[in-house]
């Protein structure tokens, strides 16, 4: 079927339903930001294939709203077909929902599949369709019927995650979980992450994200994991049962939550809670709460703070390998962007427990480093040579740790230019590295220390400065993070001991280069205030050097040269060990101290 | 009548009204800060002469809210009444309600004065309680039949604030709102600030606040001022009239909204409109949206800026007087707290265009200093002598413009500890002096740059970092401030160019000493990044020495000396031309390089 013809065949659907608009977004009822095909319907729909956005169909129009992450592809994935680009001025603001506001007649009908928006999102549309008392349709799914090729949802095993790594038992877990349960006899887990980390299994349903489809009910004594039926090996189903995890299939949990009696309590989390699901409960039964999951696996254990730092050694091993293998390698012939990647997944699963990446490595040559979300594609990537600069932004995901790191080398002589940008994002990278800050503190009132040099120079960043990591679990991890915006839960949660985030500022010239500088930090106290409250700091994990070469040394106070030593100091102490003769030596000279 | 008199006649009341509970709150129909006699009712019942608090009556409970800066102070005041402090960990936040939602039973009756409340916290409180079916009753006034000696509203007449000090007619500013009004026919007032300035009138209803009670009701092509009769003098009503604003008396707008035809449209902002005033319209006639007034109002016109100048050289004289004077008094006898006051009064008071204090000034000597929002009272103050550390914040009104300042002065030799906390705090207001960030950027993004150093002592201050300040009106204005939480309006308004903030990090250290350095900057564009958007800083426009006695030189970095020299320098020659020769020397002095 081509674009229109599915356009045409969703019109029709709509018109024998009684609906105006058709709302199609690119989540999967778990709210993940990587979806697995059998739920990519918008990408499927329009044809424009980047990670978000979402399409809205009325009967004289069709819109896909992304943003400028997406402009250019959307705009040439579209092209042909009768979907008209939105240009979205936030990412991820709803302003299709303005949109339609404006173009629908008082008193029309729209279709929001109502397992692919959260019970907070359903209820924030309602209170802006009510005015204009048009009325959203929850129930309708209008495109399974004539998406006859529809992909199945994965059938990928789901395997433990072993109690060394994670510290926890999924008893431990569940206990702790149940303290925070209040009133609720039930908590109702949506989240695929969140339930990979409370029962301590991972799976291999969506790319990049060792999670599994699943929904799981916890209940004071016992709990439900709802997952397709063959997913979970024989002999881990009994383990599980023996602790008091019964198996039910994935499509078993509607009908399990109408069974439950009128006065049962169940807690959920309505900004991740899908409607379908809430839909199975009266409205009595529901207790809306925080996901209780996420505030505590965010705040990482002793035993996995142990294994990140051995992931990050072996990830700094691979690190090692492969940029020695790119400076020898241009010396002899250009290098595609895509060669490095695939190197580079090379070196990483030479590594002790490596189970693959943990998002398509960003690998950005020249002007390419500059396109902030930039995917190589063999056919028309760039092909790198001794000059200019790289940007390599990449990670693994071990059983032992999740890593995700950012360098970006010189591979020529750099322009005075380049220099001063790089030392900018450099300073800013050192100052979120050195600050300390109270208990309470969020990173919206953090990130602008990453800033204010590029500021001073009239620079800025187009993304935030930091995303929470999970181990071995998703890059990107709820809750903190360091971002500008505090209305995002990144940017409104307080840090506290445990948590582990990116730092990553950059600055990117459009057409020229592109500069990120990112380690992942652990958020450790600092000392205790007067009233004996915690303060904190950020402890980089992440060993790899960064590029000297890159560095204008007067640009520098003392104290951020020493911290930039001092880092390289650390990074060869713990890397040589694990290195050849000749990689050691290679290392060495990376790790100089600061010259000039 | 006692407190418990009190108490009793209101629980009489109650039963007669069929309510279970009584909430009492601080504030007046206008949602302003600072209150007349008249809207006193919370610390008329409970006795607790605190600004901030709410009291919470129930048939078998009476308990008064406040938060910390107040615990001792109610405890106090409390003393010998059947009400009950209870002590709210976060100023502001609605804590009692969460209480009361415990408290009463299912389908209980809460009776909330609805001119006291808000639309929006009307709507919240609703959705706070809607699951306990508890029903709030806004139409009551169940205080005023037994408050017999209630004060009269203010009486004082309302005055004309000329052009050449607002830049702007009356015409004119009411034309610029009404292209923000949209669709709506009327858009309703409630809030004194925003009407004085709109229609460039000014009033003396509130103590400190240059305002007066009225509601304003702005059409397309009229307006409606209701202010109560014989407060506008004859001549200024038929200049008003033949400007389009016609006058009614202030207990007419219920009725006024009343005859408005049922299709005619008014613009509110549930934020500051009161229940009373909202329910004399149908649901259908209101349009929610922002407060269109303050949004302009804090954009100061070149206009305002240059006289805001002047009115900075007045202010700095009379405190170069007020300093001169102390200095030398300290020499024969001990100064009582309270005389600063009255003597910095005396001072500004001979300046031009003198109205009024912008605030009770805060003159806190040694571990006074330490208490925020200290009151010295001529009974109880301390006696300054000349050792120690004196903390003096005040601001004037003057028809030019509203001052405040904050200056922490060494009357002795102040020790190590001093010097280094009063360091880290002026590096803390260089850095907000000398941040440059982009457009978009609020203040929650910019509040840890004066902070950041005490941090790195493990100490913090319990306060924001700045807020907005009115052109002779209100000391603390809106919408933007420089303050940690971003839920806070203060927290999240992006800054724009024009906009007044104070800037005022300190450090208290309790039963020791207070230290603050505030200075009011103005937000100026700074330059123009890559995609020609604006880059902005703050400007100082403050101009008073700060006491370079408490200054550690060696804390300081090279730049931060320069900005306090420059700093000192631009201060000797803006105030020196205004001062004899004597306060000229005295001045000199005051500015002079840092040494050491």
């Amino acid at each position: 079927m081509t674009v229109n013809e599915k356009l045409r065949a969703l019109r029709a659907a709509m018109r024998a339903h009684g609906v105006d608009a058709c709302l199609v977004p690119s989540n999967d009822p778990h709210h993940s930001e990587y979806v697995a095909d059998h739920w990519k319907a918008r990408q499927w729909l329009t044809g424009f294939t980047g990670s978000a956005g979402v399409a809205v169909v009325t009967q004289d129009h069709a819109g896909l709203w992304t943003d400028s992450r997406y402009f250019l592809q959307a705009e040439d994935e579209l092209q042909g077909s009768d979907f008209e680009l939105h240009k979205q001025g936030i990412p991820h603001a709803p302003e299709h929902l303005d949109w339609l506001k404006d173009a629908l007649p008082e008193g029309a009908r729209i279709a929001v599949d109502g397992r692919l928006f959260s019970r907070a999102q359903l209820r924030s549309m309602r209170n802006k369709y009510a005015p204009k008392n048009i009325e959203l349709v929850t129930d309708l799914d209008l495109i399974s019927p004539f998406w006859t090729d529809r992909p199945p949802l994965p059938r990928e095993p789901v395997f433990e995650h072993e109690r060394r790594f994670t510290g926890l038992s999924r008893t431990e877990k569940m206990e702790q979980v149940r303290k925070d349960m209040g009133p609720a006899d039930w908590y109702l887990l949506t989240t695929l992450d969140d339930i990979a980390w409370l029962f301590n299994l991972r799976g291999n349903d969506v790319k990049c994200n060792p999670v599994f489809y699943a929904y799981a009910l916890l209940g004071k004594e016992t709990a439900f994991l709802f997952v397709a039926p063959g997913k979970v090996p024989e002999e881990l189903k009994q383990r599980l049962n023996a602790e008091g995890v019964i198996l039910k299939p994935y499509d078993a949990l509607e009908e399990h939550l109408r069974s439950l009696g009128p006065t049962v309590k169940v807690h959920l989390d309505p900004g991740t809670a899908n409607v379908r699901a809430c839909s199975a409960l009266k409205e009595e039964q529901i207790v809306e709460g925080r996901n209780l999951v996420a505030q505590r696996k965010c705040i990482k254990n002793p035993t996995e703070i142990e294994h990140i730092r051995r992931a990050m050694v072996k990830d700094g091993v691979a690190l090692t390998r492969l940029f020695m293998w790119l400076e020898k390698t241009l010396q002899e012939r250009p290098v595609p962007e895509v060669e490095v990647a695939e190197k580079l997944i090379e070196f990483r699963s030479r590594q002790e427990h490596y189970f693959g990446e943990s998002f398509d490595a960003i690998v950005g040559y020249g002007p390419n480093g500059a396109i902030v979300h930039y995917t190589a594609r063999p056919e028309t990537c760039a092909q790198i040579r001794p000059e200019g600069i790289l940007l390599l932004d990449s990670g693994g995901q071990y059983l032992d740790g999740t890593t995700d790191i950012t360098r970006t080398v010189a591979l020529g002589t750099p322009s005075e230019e380049e220099k001063r940008a790089f030392t900018r994002v450099l300073k800013g990278h050192i100052a979120l590295s050195e600050v300390i800050f109270p208990e309470k503190t969020t990173g919206t009132q953090l990130d602008a220390f990453a800033r204010i040099f590029l500021w001073q120079d009239f620079k800025n960043y187009g993304h935030g400065t930091g995303h929470g990591v999970g181990f071995f679990l998703n890059v990107h991890e709820g809750p903190q993070g360091i971002a500008t915006n505090p209305t995002t839960s990144r940017g409104r949660t307080p840090f506290r001991a445990g948590m582990l985030t990116s730092n990553e500022p950059g600055y990117y010239k459009a057409g020229a280069f592109g500069i990120r500088v990112e380690n992942l930090v652990l958020c450790v106290e600092a000392g205790r205030g007067e009233d004996d409250s915690p303060f904190y700091r950020f402890e980089t994990l992440t060993l790899f050097p960064i590029d000297t070469r890159l560095v204008e040394p007067t640009l520098l106070t003392p104290s951020e040269r020493q911290w930039l030593d001092d880092y390289h100091r650390e990074v060869f102490e713990k890397l040589s060990p694990h290195l050849e003769p000749q990689e050691r030596e290679w290392l060495k000279a990376k790790c100089r101290p600061l010259e000039g």
